[in-house]
């Protein structure tokens, strides 16, 4: 089976999605999630252009195991009138130490004319000399052909010579670039055949969206004959985003049958999608192809009787073959396994066909109506199925709180917290200020709690997450609340659900520290 | 040049999505705006099916005067062992009163025999009867082959006979449908290519978006011989939707310059398509491919300093080809000259070189630093360009309130807002409870101000989103607040951000209603 290199460009091409801004925490994040996808390579940002990228490639080289995938710096060539050696965006791609390096250059001469300003020819030994300097510090340097088809389709012959330029310099792989997203498939297809004929290494395509077409663009691409494709998790990018990794690698897979990431990342796509999307803040989208909640939703009366008769009639693949599940709009009659392996990965086991089984699966899909997502907030799931299975102590009651947020003039603003308590026989009634009202009620629950436990010292809350779910209804919607909480061992995810922000907030506090507590004390550490 | 007729399904297809619904009205009022489109075809539903389909046509023979479009009827072949001339599926079909009809049969084998459990001659005889019967009544009949491809890959011997009893029986139009959306470009071109040698009637091509090419393949389709092609508005459907037309129609006309819709109609495209999604009551995606707020939005400060130049360079085709428009988006990534664009984008002057721009430009990168974000937010650059150059009128101070959120035992959470405003000369004091706090501050805002300000009342908040700024802070960081505001005209963002979330909200409110005042009295509608 012939293998095709998977090239994420997530952290870099992704972040200039419009309403997402990552933090180098985040980058990290996905970073280990796409290890995991054995996505090939990962590319991180370009060095130099913001302190936001340097820190990552620092933290990288510091905290990043990868088991799997490559660790790729981006930047565009040297200058015009500098030459490589002394150029700073060079010097910076090395300082970033990655094995790989991605340069970008230009292949359509009105860009070489009108941005660049400088000869073809100069343009020509831009990239030559950018690619050979990298080449001679020990890089494997991949070269991006921004523009390639809209210059090829202008002056192919100058836009050939581009290559050349980086095939001379040393390049591994040429990747041809559809920039601006207006290439149609056919054109595609064509023109990948015919470069493939003219340059003697191995080529890749990088689209992006904005006809709508950039899926099957790389596809196209790959039957013509690249072997690696370029794109983003959930197809997130500038303007219509860019070629999204998520559908592509499914039809690679099994429409095509060809050889891309691991056999179990597939089982982990669907996952994995909500997984990145909830770290962007974007709300996944419902009709995503493969992946998405309604992807193997099925409506129609006929549909679902057909469906019940053959799945293949109204399925093109299994949803489980990418972690999905289907979903009879009528009845929901699946998901029971994938709640009985969650709950053995915690250490549960539930006969499958036990009634307890069946509840927790209800409790679980009850939730899941009322906004709940599990995904990312495993605490609150293991919590939910101790709760369930009787395992679970009850380490406190906490039923009562007011919070209260005032602003009088030009005075600061002052959060005020009470939470009534019920410890083992002792009602503890405790009071907090706080930065704000979660952070208020936060403070005031560690008063009441740390003289009975003191192991909440060790514990902090590191982020925080709001997600409107009902849109239309604005400020009068449910909000979903992700709270993550920090120990010196490690760090766990729990959720609160409710149209009142305070109470989500609450929930989610809560399950926070439950967790904490009934993880000390289980000796579980993980 | 080649004309392509275009035929709608957003009515009979589209409604099939999760989460849609149209009432006979919507589907009136969209057939409206279709046919101001000179959309060919317009399907609107499947007569007998249900009593909403049966209500469209009969208030559309009534109400709908179509100055281009053809509306038709949709519905299945007769059922076995039934004759045409007593099926009660084509009775009801003719009870639309359509002067065209669309029915679909099975051309996949697997279908024949697991879900219709007839033999495969059976099924060809259904086929040609239910044309000849319906074109023995005058009308103009067209054939949805079901499943063709996967029919086609499986045995290609029979799922052509299925069209050519289709032929047999008078069948103007033949359309292959891709019903599962599994199929890959490069078999939908081949495959299409192969049967148009082989039908001697025009071709149409209906595809699903379940492989994410639902659009590329429409076009491949239509590269490859057929000559109508069916899909929905913005690409609404079931699972992942249908092909969307609102990306296929710029291609066809743009890319491939073949003859569909009107020169107008494109100008109204981007209008139409949210017009769609409003009446749907689904947000329109902000990276709809041509229609999308973020289509033509530009972050990268190297795209940005090209666009500058010539804006062939990041743009696939102009904006105002499909009625959308150009954005400079501003954010850490810009600079000066993209600050003085957005100004004048609204109608501001400054000179580049003067103390006003570069104070302007301090301002707002101060205000970045601090975790504000305007690339989303426009409404709040507006008024803080405005308020910096003078400009703004102030139309009420609002510097005083208290939230307060309160649980008791099993009792509802209560949350209640209190604000102080001066309004003109006078001091307002209004409280109101709400479904959590923010909604509770918006209540008693509007109570405040709807006196003097009636225009109010067709606003209200659409959306909002919450970030964490500084993660390691957990609770206690600074949080970033994202309002969306919509009155019958437009929508907009405004931006909040402290280290409090309900000051944070505050903020972000604040300024939707003083946009929304601001662009009343400016008379400025869009």
């Amino acid at each position: 089976m012939k293998k095709i290199y998977i090239y994420d460009t997530t952290l870099r091409d992704g972040a200039q999605s419009e309403g997402i801004s990552f933090t180098v925490k985040d980058k990290i994040r996905i970073s280990q999630k796409l290890d995991e996808l054995s996505v090939d390579f990962i590319e991180g940002g370009w060095p130099g252009a913001n302190p936001k990228d340097n820190e990552f490639f620092s933290q990288a080289r510091k905290a990043l195991k990868l088991k799997n995938a490559k660790l790729v710096a981006f930047g565009s060539t040297r200058r015009a009138a500098s030459s490589a050696n002394k150029d700073a965006i060079l010097q910076n791609l090395l300082k970033a130490e990655t094995g790989y390096i991605t340069i970008f250059g230009k292949s359509w001469d009105l860009h070489v004319k009108e941005v660049f300003k400088v000869s073809p020819k100069e343009n020509l030994e831009m990239i030559e000399d950018s690619v050979r300097f990298l080449k001679k510090h020990g890089k494997k340097v991949f070269f991006d052909a921004e523009h390639f088809f809209d210059g090829y389709n202008e002056n192919p012959r100058y836009a050939l010579e581009t290559l050349e330029a980086a095939v001379s310099g040393g390049a591994e792989v040429i990747i041809l670039c559809d920039t601006n997203g207006g290439a149609v498939t056919s054109t595609i297809f064509e023109v990948v055949e015919d470069v493939a004929a003219k340059i003697g290494v191995p080529l890749g395509i990088h689209c992006h969206n904005d006809s709508d077409m950039a899926v099957a663009n790389s596809v196209a691409a790959i039957e013509a004959g690249c072997v690696q494709v370029q794109g983003t998790f959930n197809g997130y990018g500038e303007r219509c985003g860019n070629a999204n990794l998520v559908s592509i690698l499914p039809t690679l897979k099994f429409k095509l049958r060809l050889n891309c990431l691991s056999q179990f990342a597939f089982k982990e796509l669907t996952e994995a999608s909500r997984y990145i999307a909830d770290i962007a803040n974007v709300k996944q989208q419902d009709s995503q192809a493969y992946v998405g909640k309604s992807a193997f939703s099925h409506k129609a009366g006929v549909h679902i009787n057909a469906m019940l008769k053959n799945a293949r009639t109204y399925e093109h693949i299994a949803p489980e073959e990418v972690g999905n599940k289907r979903r009879m709009l009528i009845s929901e009659l699946s998901g029971k396994s994938s709640v009985i392996m969650k709950a053995e990965e915690f250490g549960l086991k539930f006969d499958g066909k036990s009634d307890k089984a069946k509840e927790i699966l209800e409790h679980v899909q009850d939730l899941e109506n009322k906004g709940y997502q599990f995904e990312l907030a495993e605490a609150s799931l293991i919590l939910l199925m101790k709760k369930a299975a009787k395992l679970f102590k009850k380490y406190f009651e906490m039923d009562e709180f007011r919070v209260m947020v005032e602003k009088r003039h030009a005075a600061p603003v002052v959060s005020e917290a009470t939470v009534k308590l019920k410890i083992g026989k002792e009602n503890v009634h405790t009071v907090s200020l706080g930065d704000g009202p979660v952070h208020a009620m936060d403070q005031a629950l560690r008063k009441a709690l740390i003289k009975y436990y003191p192991a909440l010292n060790k514990m902090h809350l590191s982020d925080f997450r709001v997600r409107v779910l009902d849109e239309k209804a604005g400020t009068a919607g449910k909000v979903r609340v992700l709270i993550q909480s920090q120990d010196e061992i490690d760090s766990w995810w729990t959720v609160g659900v409710s149209e009142n922000i305070i109470e989500a907030s609450w929930i989610a506090l809560r399950d926070s520290i439950e967790y904490k507590f009934m993880k000390d004390e289980s000796g579980n550490k993980k």
